[in-house]
This record gives C-alpha cells, sequence and structure tokens, in this order.
C-alpha cells in the first residue's frame, strides 16, 4: 500500500509560516494526509500549526495520529542529551 | 462507571519536579491514568514529562490518548489571545 504522505521539519520560523506550508501540501492532488515533526521548544510552535490550520482555514481536518519520542542528541562538547519529540498526523 | 484520574497542571517549574509527582500519582492505590495538562510553552515540557517518566522510570507506561486543543486567553491591556493545549494521558 502505497500512502501520499508529506512531512513538514518545524523549526523556529513563526507557526504562520508552517501554516502556509500545511495547506499547500493539502491543496496537492492525492494528499490526504501531512505530518508535522518537531523537537524540543518546536513542539510548541507544532501544536500551534496543527490548531491554528484547524480552527481557522481548514475545519474539516483531523488529528489522526501523534506519537511522542526522544532522541539522543550528541553535544559539541561531549556527552549526549535527551531532547523530546513529537509528530502529529493530520487528515482530512 | 467512576474513572480514578488524576490531573497535573504542567507548568514552568524543571521537568523532573512533575515526573516526580507523576509516579507519587501512580503508586496511589487503583491509580490506573494519570493526565498532563498544558498551555503554551509548558507543552514542551509536558512532552518531556511524559517521556522521562516512561523511558527512565516506568518502562510499562503507555500514552493512551493525546488531545490538542486552544484556549483564550484574555489580555490584560484589552482584547484576547489563543493558546494552544495538550492532555497527555499515561496509563499502566
Amino acid at each position: 500500500m502505497s500512502k501520499e504522505q508529506n512531512t513538514i521539519f518545524i523549526g523556529r520560523k513563526p507557526p504562520m509560516n508552517y501554516v502556509l506550508t500545511v495547506i499547500t501540501c493539502f491543496n496537492t492532488p492525492d494528499t490526504k494526509e501531512v505530518t508535522l515533526k518537531a523537537r524540543g521548544q518546536a513542539i510548541t510552535t507544532a501544536v500551534d500549526v496543527a490548531e491554528i490550520t484547524r480552527s481557522r482555514f481548514m475545519k474539516d481536518l483531523k488529528v489522526s495520529r501523534i506519537n511522542l519520542g526522544t532522541d539522543t542528541v550528541q553535544l559539541r562538547e561531549g556527552g549526549t542529551r535527551n531532547i523530546s519529540t513529537i509528530e502529529i498526523t493530520l487528515s482530512v
């Protein structure tokens, strides 16, 4: 089964930039799902993007799946640090 | 049906403080579920709390439900602002 999936990596830009990317993705033919991936402080931005898209632009959008996770990051000064991640899948 | 439910509001304290609260809740007899609620920047902390509790302290813990939402906050200088919220339900 091939899945039409688009993934958007959420970083430090304002939420509205990513909201426009999500809407653009859904306007591509055959796009039924868009996944937002974020880690650390960008997790809040990812939730903002999902909520703004749903409440202001695409009322019929559903949050179909949310996964939490942990990434291990190599620090430049040696050692490692754990950072939380989130994946939010939106679908029409 | 009565549900044994505990809710922890996540704020600006370090994640470890809330992790200890979660563990304490689960050590209370008959506690099967604990819900973390957070909004704004504390959303990241809530995800950290869920991940740290699960990976370091309670390996058999499951994220049984995640809800996203939006709260409307009254600003002191007039007007309103929307703020994203998250509810993460952990269960054994």
